[in-house]
C-alpha cells in the first residue's frame, strides 16, 4: 500500500503543479494516471504543439511545459504510479481514504484531489474478434517502454500522429515495423510524413495500404494477424499488434463515487477551496464545474494552490499557516535541496 | 480623453496580464499606473530576484516575467499612461466609467479593472523643509527617463538597492554624482556595493557619509543642499536631489470610490467573476480580498481571465462567447500579427 498525504488523481498540468504548492507546505503526494506518461492533454494530444496563453510565456510547446512542470516538482519527490487507472475509494473512519487501482494497487492517503481532466483516457479499441483476449498477449494500445519490442516483430495500425511517430520510432528498435491504415493519406505534421516516406523507400517500415486487420490468430500469444487488403485476404506473421485508433476519455469509475456531477464534470466550491461535496476529495483543473469554469490551464493552477491550503488545514488541524513568499524564504526540497535569492549584504564603502 | 474597452488600474503582472485575456476577447485595455514603469512590485521591489512558483518556471527573476508579459501582450498594443495615479471615478448614465488620474487625464471605458496590488507605490519622503516646494523644481522621487540628468549634477541619498543602481546607472549620465547615506554601510546586492566601491575608488562617484540632507535652497529651481556630516553643517550645489527612501503603497483615494473595502484590500465576488459592490468595476491580484484569498501572483492571473469574461459579458450584452483554445485557434493581434500553431498535412505515402 502507497501511503501519502495527497493523492493526485491525474498527472496532467493541474495535478503536476499540485504536488509543487503541497511541497511547499511540506505534503507529500502521490500521483496515479492511467497514461503510461506524465502531462495529460498536453503529453497525449498535442506535445508537439504551441500554446499561447500560459502567463510568462509568449509561447510554449505543450511538451515543454510538461518538462518545466516536472523540473519544478522534482524537489519535492512525488510517487508516480502510471499505466492504472482509480477505480474504487474508501472513506476510513478517521476521514482518511483508501483509493485502489484498476490493477489492485492500493493507495491511502488524508486528501485526495481528483485531477482527472476529461477523464481516464481509454484506447479506442478496434472491432476484431478475440481482441481482449490477446490484451497484454501481444496487443498493446499504449506503448510505455518501447524496449520490450527490440527485435520483435511489430505491426502498427492508425493514419495520424501516434501510427507515424511510433512507426519511426520502432524502426530502430524492432526487427520489423510494419504500418497498416485504411487509406494512403495520412494526417500528421508534415515532416513524420515526410520520415515514414523515407523510412518506407530505405525499406526499414513496410507499408499496407489502403488494408484492415480482420483477425488475430495465435494459442497462448499472438502469432500472426489477418488483413484484408484489396479485397484480398492475406495473413502477417507477428509478435505484436498496436493499433493506435486514439484516445477517448472517460470519467469513468470516479462517476459512482458519490459525487455531485454535472455534465460529465465534479461540482465544486469554488468560492472556498474546490473541494467537493465529499468532504476531504477536491476537484481541479478540467474535471470540475462550477459557475463561469473555465477548462484552460492556467485556471487548474490556481485552483490547486487553493486547494493545497485546504488539504493542509485538513492534514495539520488548527495548526495555523502564514503565506510566505518563495522569493523570500526560498524553497527547500524534500531531497534536502535548498532554493533561494541571493542575500542581500551589508557592507561599509570606504 | 483615452477611450478604450477596459481601463486597467495597476500595472503589475494582474493588470499586464489582464490584457491577454481581454485581447483573445477582441476586448481593447489601457493601462494607468502610479510608478514609471510597468511590472507592480516585481518591477520595483525585487526585479532581480528569483520567484519560484510562478506554473512552468522552475525558476524565473521577477525583471523578466515582467518582459515576458509586456512581449506576450504586446501584440494586443495596450495603451500606456505611467506616472498617473487614478484619482476619482464617475459613473455614466449609460454605465460606463470616466476615471480621471491626479494629473487631470481622463480615460472613458466600459469596464474598469482594478489591479492596484497593494496600492499605488508613494515615495517615502525625508523630512526636510520646502521639500513639496521642490517637487519638480529638482527634486524627484522616481527616476522616469535618466537623460533628464545628462550632464547634471546629481544628489542621490539613500542605503539600499535603489541607491546604489541610480547611482552607478547615473554616473555615466551626469556630470556628477553625489550619494550621501546616514551611515557607512549599504544594504544591497553584493555586486552592486563593490561596484559603487569601484567608482569611489576611480572618482566617478562622490561619497558622503554617514550624512544627511538637512536643508534645500534655490529661488526658482533646486541649486544646492544643506548637510550635516558628523556634526558640521555644509552646502553642496547641485541641479538634482533624488532621496530614494523606498515606497509605501497607500490604496489611497480608490478607498473613496464606494467600493466594499476590508483590512485595505476590495471585496470580490470570488464566486463568479471578482466583481465588485459596483457592476462594472472588478477588482484583480493583489488588491482583492475574498474567503481563502491568496496574494500570488498566479491567482492574480486566474481572476484576471475570468475578469474578462464578465467584461465581454458587459461590453456585448447577449453575445454568446465559446471558449476557444489558442492552440486550436491562434492568436490575432490588434497589430496584424497572427500566431498559430504548424497545420497537420494529409499526405499519401507513396
Ligand atoms: C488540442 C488541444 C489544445 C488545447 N489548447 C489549450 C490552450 O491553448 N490553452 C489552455 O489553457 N488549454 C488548452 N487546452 C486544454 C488543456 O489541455 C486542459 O485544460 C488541460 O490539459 C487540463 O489539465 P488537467 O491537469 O486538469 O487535466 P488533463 O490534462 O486532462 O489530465 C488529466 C489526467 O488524468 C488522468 N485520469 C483521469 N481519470 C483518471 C482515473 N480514474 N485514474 C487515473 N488517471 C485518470 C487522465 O489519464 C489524464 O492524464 C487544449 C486542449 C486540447 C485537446
Ligand atoms: C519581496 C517580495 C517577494 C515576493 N515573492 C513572491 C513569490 O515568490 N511568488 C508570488 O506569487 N508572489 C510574490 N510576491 C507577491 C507578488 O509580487 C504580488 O502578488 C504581485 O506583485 C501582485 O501583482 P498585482 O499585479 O496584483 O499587483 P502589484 O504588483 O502590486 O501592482 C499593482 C500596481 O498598481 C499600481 N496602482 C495601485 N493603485 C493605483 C492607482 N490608484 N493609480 C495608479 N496605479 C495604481 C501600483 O503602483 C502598482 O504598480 C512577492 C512580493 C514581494 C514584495
Amino acid at each position: 500500500m502507497v501511503k501519502t498525504d495527497i493523492l493526485i488523481i491525474g498527472a496532467g498540468p493541474t495535478g503536476l503543479f499540485a504536488v509543487f504548492e503541497a511541497g511547499l507546505l511540506k505534503l507529500k503526494c502521490h500521483i496515479l494516471d492511467a497514461l503510461p506518461q506524465a502531462g495529460g492533454q498536453l503529453s497525449e494530444l498535442y506535445p508537439k504543439k504551441p500554446i499561447y496563453d500560459i502567463p510568462g510565456f509568449p509561447e510554449v510547446l505543450a511538451g515543454d511545459l510538461v518538462d518545466n512542470l516536472m523540473e519544478q516538482i522534482k524537489q519535492f519527490e512525488p510517487g508516480f504510479t502510471l499505466g492504472e487507472r482509480a477505480e474504487t475509494i474508501a472513506k476510513q473512519e478517521d476521514g482518511s481514504f483508501i483509493v485502489t487501482s484498476n490493477k489492485g494497487k492500493k493507495f491511502h492517503a488524508s486528501v485526495v484531489a481528483i485531477a482527472g481532466g476529461l477523464g481516464s483516457f481509454e484506447p479506442r479499441k478496434p472491432l476484431i474478434e478475440d481482441i481482449e483476449f490477446y490484451e497484454d498477449k501481444g496487443i498493446k494500445y499504449f506503448i510505455k517502454n518501447p524496449e520490450k519490442f527490440r527485435d520483435k516483430r511489430v505491426v502498427i495500425a492508425g493514419g495520424g500522429d501516434s501510427a507515424l511517430d511510433w512507426s519511426i520510432f520502432l524502426s530502430n528498435v524492432a526487427s520489423e515495423v510494419t504500418l497498416i491504415h485504411r487509406r494512403n493519406e495520412f494526417r500528421g505534421a508534415l515532416d513524420s510524413v515526410e520520415k515514414v516516406q523515407e523510412l518506407k523507400d530505405l525499406g526499414k517500415i513496410r507499408m499496407i495500404t489502403p488494408a484492415e486487420v480482420i483477425g488475430l490468430n495465435g494459442a497462448e500469444h499472438l502469432e500472426s494477424i489477418d488483413i484484408e487488403e484489396n479485397g484480398a485476404h492475406r495473413n502477417i506473421p507477428t509478435d505484436y499488434f498496436i493499433p493506435l485508433f486514439g484516445l477517448t476519455p472517460k470519467l469513468g469509475p470516479i462517476g459512482d463515487w458519490g459525487l455531485d456531477i454535472e455534465k460529465n464534470a465534479i461540482k465544486v466550491n469554488n468560492a472556498l477551496d474546490y473541494q467537493t461535496n465529499i468532504p476531504g476529495i477536491f476537484a481541479i483543473g478540467d474535471v470540475n464545474t462550477y459557475p463561469g469554469k473555465l477548462k484552460l490551464i492556467l485556471c487548474g493552477f490556481h485552483e490547486a494552490t487553493l486547494m493545497c491550503q485546504a488539504a493542509y488545514q485538513i492534514i495539520n488541524p488548527g495548526k495555523r499557516y502564514v503565506l510566505k513568499y518563495t522569493t523570500v524564504s526560498g524553497v527547500d526540497g524534500f531531497d534536502g535541496t535548498r532554493k533561494e535569492a541571493p542575500k542581500a549584504v551589508v557592507k561599509a564603502i570606504v
